[in-house]
Protein backbone atom coordinates (compact mmCIF):
# COMPACT_ATOMS: atom_id res chain seq x y z
CA UNK A 1 0.00 0.00 0.00
CA UNK A 2 1.52 3.43 -0.69
CA UNK A 3 1.54 6.38 1.06
CA UNK A 4 -0.83 8.12 -1.74
CA UNK A 5 -3.40 5.06 -0.93
CA UNK A 6 -3.77 5.54 2.72
CA UNK A 7 -4.03 8.58 2.96
CA UNK A 8 -7.22 8.86 0.72
CA UNK A 9 -8.45 5.56 1.66
CA UNK A 10 -12.00 5.21 3.81
CA UNK A 11 -12.11 4.35 7.60
CA UNK A 12 -12.96 1.02 6.65
CA UNK A 13 -10.11 -0.04 4.30
CA UNK A 14 -7.80 1.79 6.67
CA UNK A 15 -8.92 -0.48 9.22
CA UNK A 16 -8.89 -3.75 7.44
CA UNK A 17 -4.77 -2.59 6.49
CA UNK A 18 -3.61 -1.65 9.29
CA UNK A 19 -5.18 -3.72 11.84
CA UNK A 20 -2.80 -6.00 13.45
CA UNK A 21 -2.37 -9.21 15.80
CA UNK A 22 -1.80 -7.59 19.21
CA UNK A 23 -0.32 -10.04 21.55
CA UNK A 24 0.68 -7.75 24.25
CA UNK A 25 -1.62 -5.75 26.74
CA UNK A 26 -1.69 -3.59 29.08
CA UNK A 27 -3.52 -3.87 32.50
CA UNK A 28 -6.58 -1.62 32.04
CA UNK A 29 -9.92 -3.59 32.16
CA UNK A 30 -12.28 -3.77 29.00
CA UNK A 31 -15.84 -3.12 29.65
CA UNK A 32 -18.36 -5.76 29.27
CA UNK A 33 -20.53 -2.72 26.85
CA UNK A 34 -17.19 -2.82 24.65
CA UNK A 35 -17.23 -6.36 24.75
CA UNK A 36 -21.12 -6.93 23.78
CA UNK A 37 -20.06 -4.14 20.66
CA UNK A 38 -17.74 -6.50 19.80
CA UNK A 39 -19.61 -9.82 19.74
CA UNK A 40 -22.22 -7.65 17.82
CA UNK A 41 -20.10 -7.27 15.11
CA UNK A 42 -19.23 -10.83 15.03
CA UNK A 43 -22.96 -11.56 14.41
CA UNK A 44 -23.39 -9.86 11.33
CA UNK A 45 -20.87 -11.80 9.87
CA UNK A 46 -22.53 -13.50 6.51
CA UNK A 47 -23.62 -17.26 6.92
CA UNK A 48 -24.82 -19.86 4.52
CA UNK A 49 -28.90 -19.68 4.68
CA UNK A 50 -28.25 -17.10 7.49
CA UNK A 51 -27.78 -19.90 9.94
CA UNK A 52 -25.37 -18.13 12.27
CA UNK A 53 -23.65 -21.01 14.01
CA UNK A 54 -21.30 -18.65 15.94
CA UNK A 55 -21.33 -19.40 19.51
CA UNK A 56 -19.66 -17.16 22.34
CA UNK A 57 -17.97 -17.91 25.76
CA UNK A 58 -16.88 -15.07 27.98
CA UNK A 59 -14.09 -15.46 30.46
CA UNK A 60 -13.17 -12.71 32.54
CA UNK A 61 -12.68 -14.45 35.85
CA UNK A 62 -8.94 -14.77 36.43
CA UNK A 63 -8.14 -17.69 37.82
CA UNK A 64 -9.95 -19.32 34.99
CA UNK A 65 -8.25 -17.17 32.27
CA UNK A 66 -5.24 -18.89 34.11
CA UNK A 67 -6.63 -22.56 33.46
CA UNK A 68 -7.83 -21.62 29.77
CA UNK A 69 -3.89 -20.25 29.24
CA UNK A 70 -2.46 -23.21 30.61
CA UNK A 71 -4.24 -25.21 27.05
CA UNK A 72 -2.16 -23.38 24.43
CA UNK A 73 1.81 -22.55 24.26
CA UNK A 74 0.16 -18.80 24.02
CA UNK A 75 -0.53 -18.90 27.93
CA UNK A 76 0.91 -15.48 28.36
CA UNK A 77 -0.88 -13.62 25.47
CA UNK A 78 -4.22 -14.98 27.88
CA UNK A 79 -2.58 -14.22 31.16
CA UNK A 80 -2.38 -11.01 30.17
CA UNK A 81 -5.66 -10.47 27.67
CA UNK A 82 -8.30 -8.29 30.06
CA UNK A 83 -10.79 -11.01 28.26
CA UNK A 84 -10.74 -14.13 26.08
CA UNK A 85 -13.53 -14.57 23.91
CA UNK A 86 -14.03 -18.44 22.57
CA UNK A 87 -15.72 -18.79 19.93
CA UNK A 88 -17.79 -22.29 19.39
CA UNK A 89 -19.32 -23.76 16.42
CA UNK A 90 -22.82 -25.38 17.46
CA UNK A 91 -23.22 -28.25 15.77
CA UNK A 92 -26.89 -28.21 15.62
CA UNK A 93 -27.30 -25.43 13.56
CA UNK A 94 -24.61 -26.02 11.24
CA UNK A 95 -25.32 -27.55 7.38
CA UNK A 96 -22.34 -27.52 6.25
CA UNK A 97 -19.36 -28.11 8.08
CA UNK A 98 -17.15 -26.40 5.81
CA UNK A 99 -19.23 -23.35 5.21
CA UNK A 100 -20.04 -23.15 8.87
CA UNK A 101 -16.40 -22.38 9.89
CA UNK A 102 -15.98 -20.38 6.37
CA UNK A 103 -18.87 -18.50 8.08
CA UNK A 104 -17.20 -18.26 11.78
CA UNK A 105 -13.87 -16.94 10.16
CA UNK A 106 -16.35 -14.12 8.91
CA UNK A 107 -17.32 -13.67 12.14
CA UNK A 108 -14.32 -14.00 13.89
CA UNK A 109 -12.80 -11.25 11.42
CA UNK A 110 -15.58 -8.88 11.65
CA UNK A 111 -14.97 -9.00 15.98
CA UNK A 112 -11.10 -8.09 14.67
CA UNK A 113 -12.19 -5.15 13.07
CA UNK A 114 -14.33 -4.04 15.36
CA UNK A 115 -11.57 -4.32 18.06
CA UNK A 116 -9.15 -2.84 16.49
CA UNK A 117 -11.89 0.07 15.60
CA UNK A 118 -12.71 0.57 19.22
CA UNK A 119 -9.41 1.09 20.22
CA UNK A 120 -8.63 -2.05 21.75
CA UNK A 121 -5.96 -4.72 20.28
CA UNK A 122 -6.48 -8.53 20.11
CA UNK A 123 -5.52 -11.92 18.64
CA UNK A 124 -7.05 -15.05 17.09
CA UNK A 125 -5.39 -17.70 18.48
CA UNK A 126 -5.99 -21.28 16.35
CA UNK A 127 -3.78 -23.31 18.32
CA UNK A 128 -5.70 -23.96 21.03
CA UNK A 129 -7.56 -26.01 19.13
CA UNK A 130 -5.11 -28.88 19.89
CA UNK A 131 -6.95 -28.94 23.15
CA UNK A 132 -10.93 -28.13 22.21
CA UNK A 133 -12.16 -30.74 24.41
CA UNK A 134 -10.25 -29.86 27.34
CA UNK A 135 -11.35 -26.12 26.41
CA UNK A 136 -15.28 -27.34 26.52
CA UNK A 137 -14.63 -29.64 29.60
CA UNK A 138 -13.41 -26.58 31.17
CA UNK A 139 -16.36 -24.09 30.39
CA UNK A 140 -18.74 -26.94 31.16
CA UNK A 141 -20.65 -26.19 27.76
CA UNK A 142 -21.90 -29.04 25.84
CA UNK A 143 -20.42 -31.67 23.35
CA UNK A 144 -22.67 -30.06 20.84
CA UNK A 145 -20.32 -27.07 20.51
CA UNK A 146 -17.24 -27.29 18.60
CA UNK A 147 -14.18 -24.73 19.66
CA UNK A 148 -13.12 -22.95 16.46
CA UNK A 149 -11.04 -19.90 18.21
CA UNK A 150 -10.20 -17.91 21.11
CA UNK A 151 -9.91 -14.60 20.78
CA UNK A 152 -7.70 -12.79 23.49
CA UNK A 153 -8.67 -9.03 23.87
CA UNK A 154 -7.39 -6.15 25.53
CA UNK A 155 -5.52 -2.45 25.45
CA UNK A 156 -2.55 -2.83 23.44
CA UNK A 157 0.39 -1.94 25.06
CA UNK A 158 2.30 -1.59 21.84
CA UNK A 159 1.20 -0.43 18.19
CA UNK A 160 4.51 -1.13 16.40
CA UNK A 161 3.76 -4.31 14.59
CA UNK A 162 5.03 -5.31 11.05
CA UNK A 163 3.42 -7.78 9.12
CA UNK A 164 3.77 -8.24 5.70
CA UNK A 165 1.49 -9.73 2.54
CA UNK A 166 1.75 -11.49 -1.10
CA UNK A 167 1.30 -9.21 -3.69
CA UNK A 168 -1.51 -9.55 -5.53
CA UNK A 169 0.49 -10.94 -8.42
CA UNK A 170 1.10 -13.94 -6.87
CA UNK A 171 -2.37 -14.37 -5.73
CA UNK A 172 -4.22 -14.08 -8.67
CA UNK A 173 -3.90 -17.11 -10.47
CA UNK A 174 -7.01 -16.41 -13.24
CA UNK A 175 -8.31 -13.60 -15.43
CA UNK A 176 -10.33 -13.21 -18.00
CA UNK B 1 -28.66 -2.27 17.21
CA UNK B 2 -31.22 1.65 18.24
CA UNK B 3 -30.86 4.16 17.04
CA UNK B 4 -29.03 6.09 19.33
CA UNK B 5 -26.11 3.23 18.70
CA UNK B 6 -26.28 3.39 15.03
CA UNK B 7 -25.62 7.49 14.88
CA UNK B 8 -22.97 6.91 17.63
CA UNK B 9 -21.09 4.35 15.71
CA UNK B 10 -17.85 4.49 13.71
CA UNK B 11 -17.60 3.86 9.89
CA UNK B 12 -15.86 0.92 10.86
CA UNK B 13 -18.69 -0.50 12.32
CA UNK B 14 -21.69 1.09 10.53
CA UNK B 15 -20.32 -0.88 7.28
CA UNK B 16 -20.34 -4.03 9.55
CA UNK B 17 -23.96 -3.91 11.01
CA UNK B 18 -25.72 -2.35 7.46
CA UNK B 19 -23.82 -4.53 5.01
CA UNK B 20 -26.44 -6.50 3.09
CA UNK B 21 -25.84 -9.28 0.27
CA UNK B 22 -26.32 -7.80 -2.85
CA UNK B 23 -28.14 -9.79 -5.76
CA UNK B 24 -29.42 -8.01 -8.07
CA UNK B 25 -26.98 -5.08 -10.31
CA UNK B 26 -27.18 -2.26 -12.78
CA UNK B 27 -25.10 -3.02 -16.12
CA UNK B 28 -22.95 -0.42 -15.10
CA UNK B 29 -19.29 -1.85 -15.02
CA UNK B 30 -16.90 -1.94 -12.17
CA UNK B 31 -13.52 -0.64 -12.91
CA UNK B 32 -10.13 -2.58 -12.43
CA UNK B 33 -8.88 -0.18 -10.19
CA UNK B 34 -11.85 -1.38 -7.46
CA UNK B 35 -11.47 -5.03 -7.74
CA UNK B 36 -8.15 -5.07 -7.08
CA UNK B 37 -8.77 -2.59 -3.61
CA UNK B 38 -11.28 -5.37 -3.12
CA UNK B 39 -8.61 -8.27 -3.43
CA UNK B 40 -5.89 -6.39 -1.51
CA UNK B 41 -8.39 -6.14 1.14
CA UNK B 42 -8.66 -9.77 1.17
CA UNK B 43 -5.44 -10.57 1.56
CA UNK B 44 -5.11 -8.23 4.69
CA UNK B 45 -6.79 -11.03 6.55
CA UNK B 46 -4.99 -12.96 9.39
CA UNK B 47 -4.19 -16.69 8.77
CA UNK B 48 -2.33 -19.33 10.45
CA UNK B 49 1.16 -18.78 10.29
CA UNK B 50 0.32 -16.07 7.96
CA UNK B 51 0.11 -18.82 5.33
CA UNK B 52 -2.51 -16.63 3.21
CA UNK B 53 -4.04 -19.68 1.83
CA UNK B 54 -6.34 -17.95 -1.03
CA UNK B 55 -5.96 -17.21 -4.35
CA UNK B 56 -8.40 -14.95 -6.81
CA UNK B 57 -9.80 -15.87 -10.14
CA UNK B 58 -11.23 -12.75 -12.03
CA UNK B 59 -14.47 -13.49 -14.56
CA UNK B 60 -14.71 -10.48 -16.66
CA UNK B 61 -15.78 -12.00 -19.95
CA UNK B 62 -19.59 -12.13 -20.47
CA UNK B 63 -19.02 -15.52 -22.42
CA UNK B 64 -17.11 -17.19 -19.85
CA UNK B 65 -19.20 -15.99 -16.92
CA UNK B 66 -22.46 -17.43 -18.58
CA UNK B 67 -21.03 -20.59 -18.27
CA UNK B 68 -19.91 -20.13 -14.66
CA UNK B 69 -23.28 -19.24 -13.53
CA UNK B 70 -24.35 -22.62 -14.65
CA UNK B 71 -23.07 -24.08 -12.51
CA UNK B 72 -25.12 -22.75 -9.34
CA UNK B 73 -28.65 -22.44 -9.29
CA UNK B 74 -28.24 -18.38 -8.75
CA UNK B 75 -26.78 -18.03 -12.39
CA UNK B 76 -29.37 -14.81 -12.54
CA UNK B 77 -26.45 -13.35 -10.42
CA UNK B 78 -23.75 -14.13 -11.72
CA UNK B 79 -25.36 -13.18 -15.23
CA UNK B 80 -25.70 -10.04 -13.57
CA UNK B 81 -22.54 -9.19 -11.80
CA UNK B 82 -20.31 -6.90 -13.75
CA UNK B 83 -17.50 -9.36 -12.35
CA UNK B 84 -17.21 -12.62 -10.34
CA UNK B 85 -14.52 -13.49 -8.33
CA UNK B 86 -13.80 -17.19 -7.61
CA UNK B 87 -11.96 -17.38 -4.60
CA UNK B 88 -9.93 -21.05 -4.07
CA UNK B 89 -7.99 -22.45 -1.05
CA UNK B 90 -4.28 -23.46 -2.66
CA UNK B 91 -3.49 -26.70 -0.74
CA UNK B 92 0.17 -26.02 -1.56
CA UNK B 93 0.07 -23.13 1.07
CA UNK B 94 -2.09 -25.13 3.77
CA UNK B 95 -1.08 -26.19 7.03
CA UNK B 96 -4.51 -26.71 8.96
CA UNK B 97 -7.63 -27.43 6.52
CA UNK B 98 -10.03 -26.03 8.82
CA UNK B 99 -8.01 -23.15 9.97
CA UNK B 100 -6.99 -22.02 6.58
CA UNK B 101 -11.30 -22.39 5.58
CA UNK B 102 -11.45 -19.97 8.60
CA UNK B 103 -9.23 -17.79 7.35
CA UNK B 104 -10.59 -17.84 4.04
CA UNK B 105 -14.12 -16.69 5.88
CA UNK B 106 -12.16 -13.37 6.95
CA UNK B 107 -10.55 -13.08 3.52
CA UNK B 108 -14.10 -13.34 1.82
CA UNK B 109 -15.54 -10.66 5.11
CA UNK B 110 -12.96 -8.25 4.17
CA UNK B 111 -13.71 -8.14 0.21
CA UNK B 112 -17.66 -7.83 1.12
CA UNK B 113 -16.58 -5.21 3.47
CA UNK B 114 -14.64 -3.71 0.97
CA UNK B 115 -17.21 -4.30 -1.71
CA UNK B 116 -19.76 -2.45 1.00
CA UNK B 117 -17.48 0.74 1.40
CA UNK B 118 -16.43 1.36 -2.38
CA UNK B 119 -20.54 1.82 -3.18
CA UNK B 120 -20.58 -1.66 -4.88
CA UNK B 121 -22.54 -4.68 -3.86
CA UNK B 122 -21.82 -8.45 -3.61
CA UNK B 123 -22.85 -11.58 -2.22
CA UNK B 124 -20.96 -14.59 -1.31
CA UNK B 125 -22.05 -17.80 -2.85
CA UNK B 126 -21.47 -21.11 -1.57
CA UNK B 127 -24.12 -23.53 -3.20
CA UNK B 128 -21.51 -23.43 -6.01
CA UNK B 129 -19.39 -25.70 -4.36
CA UNK B 130 -21.55 -28.91 -5.50
CA UNK B 131 -19.92 -27.98 -8.44
CA UNK B 132 -16.57 -26.96 -7.46
CA UNK B 133 -14.15 -29.41 -9.47
CA UNK B 134 -16.80 -28.09 -12.91
CA UNK B 135 -15.35 -24.30 -11.69
CA UNK B 136 -11.88 -25.72 -11.38
CA UNK B 137 -12.23 -27.28 -14.94
CA UNK B 138 -13.97 -24.43 -16.41
CA UNK B 139 -10.62 -21.88 -15.44
CA UNK B 140 -8.47 -24.25 -16.24
CA UNK B 141 -6.71 -24.24 -13.21
CA UNK B 142 -4.50 -26.53 -11.46
CA UNK B 143 -6.28 -29.37 -8.71
CA UNK B 144 -4.32 -28.25 -6.34
CA UNK B 145 -6.74 -25.26 -6.11
CA UNK B 146 -9.88 -25.73 -4.23
CA UNK B 147 -12.84 -23.63 -4.69
CA UNK B 148 -14.04 -21.76 -1.18
CA UNK B 149 -16.60 -19.53 -2.27
CA UNK B 150 -17.44 -17.17 -5.44
CA UNK B 151 -18.30 -13.69 -4.95
CA UNK B 152 -20.72 -11.66 -7.28
CA UNK B 153 -19.74 -7.97 -7.55
CA UNK B 154 -21.72 -4.97 -9.17
CA UNK B 155 -23.20 -1.80 -8.89
CA UNK B 156 -26.45 -2.76 -6.62
CA UNK B 157 -30.13 -2.16 -8.60
CA UNK B 158 -31.17 -1.33 -4.87
CA UNK B 159 -30.29 -1.28 -1.43
CA UNK B 160 -33.26 -2.00 0.67
CA UNK B 161 -32.26 -5.71 1.59
CA UNK B 162 -33.49 -6.44 5.19
CA UNK B 163 -31.59 -8.99 7.35
CA UNK B 164 -31.82 -9.81 11.03
CA UNK B 165 -29.86 -11.55 13.65
CA UNK B 166 -30.11 -13.70 16.93
CA UNK B 167 -29.97 -11.67 19.89
CA UNK B 168 -26.75 -12.10 21.57
CA UNK B 169 -28.69 -13.34 24.68
CA UNK B 170 -29.26 -16.67 22.55
CA UNK B 171 -25.28 -16.92 20.97
CA UNK B 172 -23.40 -16.30 24.52
CA UNK B 173 -23.38 -19.53 25.94
CA UNK B 174 -21.12 -19.15 28.73
CA UNK B 175 -19.96 -15.73 30.86
CA UNK B 176 -17.82 -15.62 33.42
Amino acid sequence: MNVKNSLSESEVLKAIFERRSIRSFTNSPVSKELVMKILEAGSWAPSGLNNQPWRFAIVWDSELKEKLSKLTRYSRIIEEAAVAVAVFLDHDASYDYIKDCQAIGACLQNMLLAIHDLGLGGVWIGEILKNKDKVRALLGLDDKLELMAVLAVGYPSRRDQKSARKSLDELIVFEQ
